[in-house]
């Protein structure tokens, strides 16, 4: 049966403030770096005020993947709780301006939009500190069950188990999807993450994930285990698929007794933040589209390697025509 | 006598929402590629509905030239109008970590913070929007005359006789400067503008100006003249110093007899916005610390060719680090 999108993104809708720092700011503020760290609304105030100038811009993990999925012209929706403030306006519109449907609604009277403070260190990695904001009030209620059953893949970000609500409406979307036959991805965002949440992680992969995405770090944390190689052996026996992503050393896709290398696209490296969000968009929009497997692959890191060649998560030029040669 | 800032500058404390457009989606809205227009709460809400994605970013002209002449080591004062919400935040934030001070009160329960909507072409032009917001209520009494009185060099933007209050304000700064020994600096920023309060500009320039700095569409618009040179001309009579830039010709230099020609520096144009407001900035800061005329035209055309590189009018890069062969 034709579904109405070909993926529906659940997330924390975040607005990210981008700044440059160097590796001593990191260790001034006791940043463990390209990790995520929650932090409440003072913290936040404190630590923006000692931050360089910075640029604001729409991010969020699951949000940016739609947003790169729909620039790559698949059919997108997207679930996430903002505030009705400027950055939920900002938020809003640049999701609905890439073609995203987005019909969450606001939260009014409550906490502000989500905020996520970056810092992209000479190396270009980044280093992120979110305060949830709005999202905590994300809950099953904001699930559609029609919207998930009208998408071929339902696609959830790990850091969704952050807001204890969310995790709910995590769980309630996974079966509203498989009850109407579709299929549920899952990246697992952060190793820490993983850490606070692995053994619900665990259970959701093995009963509920299709399609997993995850990164070295994550994967291995998954699993607890030192070896990329064994992690990625045990990610083949839980989920039907998964794209293992390895930075510059590439990906590794798994299904069944196939195993597909893809090669790292090269680019120059400005700032890391949305790679694994951009990949999980071009595996996907490839994916739904019908592609095999290596093109999904090719087509995942040319998203990567757009956007992590400038500041910010979300492409800055025409993606479509980038993968005009896959 | 030795003055807490070397440069106070007065303008429209807006916040940038850049976005990529084509030619063709300036033309459906009827704008004037290259140009500023001043549009109310309802055109802006129309027109930002129908933009593509956007980046936020603290802008506003002589604000942008207060944040890049800081980058350079200057030391640096601006008035502005934000109000109290949260892109006032941003650009409060964004002005004090680079090191400006910033003592304006924002506005309560008026208008909200100013933005300007700007679509930047595939030729690196930027088109820009204008929603005035709180800069409206920006009057005399935003002006502390013993700040401009310990200012080497006091610089209003020309955008700020759009509204009425700020015109009376500017001119208070002018006269208060003035009986402090101090100087006055005017950047004319749009031909339109120009257009629009000519008399009063030409009778600033007159009586009030001594530094003036005008790209070549502003200063044949005050004078009237076809002819860049003729209009050059006029400026070098009216004023004490005019810097006058002319895109990839480069900038000129007139004071008295004097007359200096500077190449620009070869750069990738992708956004012109802030462009002449970074050259400003490089050459008061030149200016102010004591270096010669074609010393701070190189440092302004350094600065001028670092901002339109990228993405927004605020330097990326270490400025201080690329003068640092001058």
């Amino acid at each position: 049966m034709t579904t109405r999108f070909d993926i529906l993104g659940i997330g924390n809708a975040i607005v990210d403030v981008v700044a440059q720092a160097d590796d001593t700011f990191l260790s001034r503020h006791d940043m463990r770096k390209g990790s995520m760290t929650l932090i409440d609304p003072e913290a936040a105030e404190t630590l923006y005020a000692t931050m360089p100038p910075g640029q604001e811009s729409s991010g969020g993990s699951a949000a940016n993947t739609c947003a790169v999925a729909a620039a790559l012209g698949a059919r997108v929706a997207y679930l996430g709780k903002v505030a009705n403030d400027q950055l939920g306006t900002v938020f809003r519109h640049d999701m609905m301006a890439i073609g995203v449907h987005f019909p969450s609604t606001p939260l009014y009277g409550g906490a502000s939009t989500a905020r996520c403070l970056i810092l992209v260190t000479p190396d270009g990695q980044r280093t992120m500190n979110t305060y949830l904001g709005a999202c905590v009030s994300f809950s099953e209620a904001d699930v559609s069950e029609a919207l998930v059953a009208d998408a071929a893949v339902s696609y959830l970000e790990g850091y969704l188990f952050d807001p204890p609500a969310a995790q709910r409406a995590f769980r309630r979307a996974a079966a509203a999807a498989h009850a109407a036959g579709q299929q549920v991805a899952l990246s697992l965002s952060d190793p820490f993450c993983v850490d606070r949440h692995r053994a619900a992680f665990l259970e959701l992969v093995k009963q509920d994930v299709d399609i997993l995405f995850a990164n070295e770090a994550e994967v291995t944390s998954l699993y607890e285990e030192n070896s990329f190689e064994t992690a990625a052996e045990r990610a083949r026996a839980d989920v039907a698929l998964a794209a293992l992503t390895r930075s510059e050393a590439g990906s590794v896709i798994l299904r069944g007794d196939e195993t597909v290398e893809i090669a790292a696209e090269p680019t120059r490296v400005v700032d890391t933040t949305g790679a694994g969000d951009a990949y999980a968009a071009g595996f996907l929009a490839g994916l739904t589209s019908g592609k095999p497997l290596p093109v999904c692959g090719r087509i995942a890191s040319i998203a990567a390697a757009e956007v992590i060649s400038h500041f910010g998560a979300r492409p800055q030029i025409d993606l479509k025509k980038l993968i005009r040669s896959v």
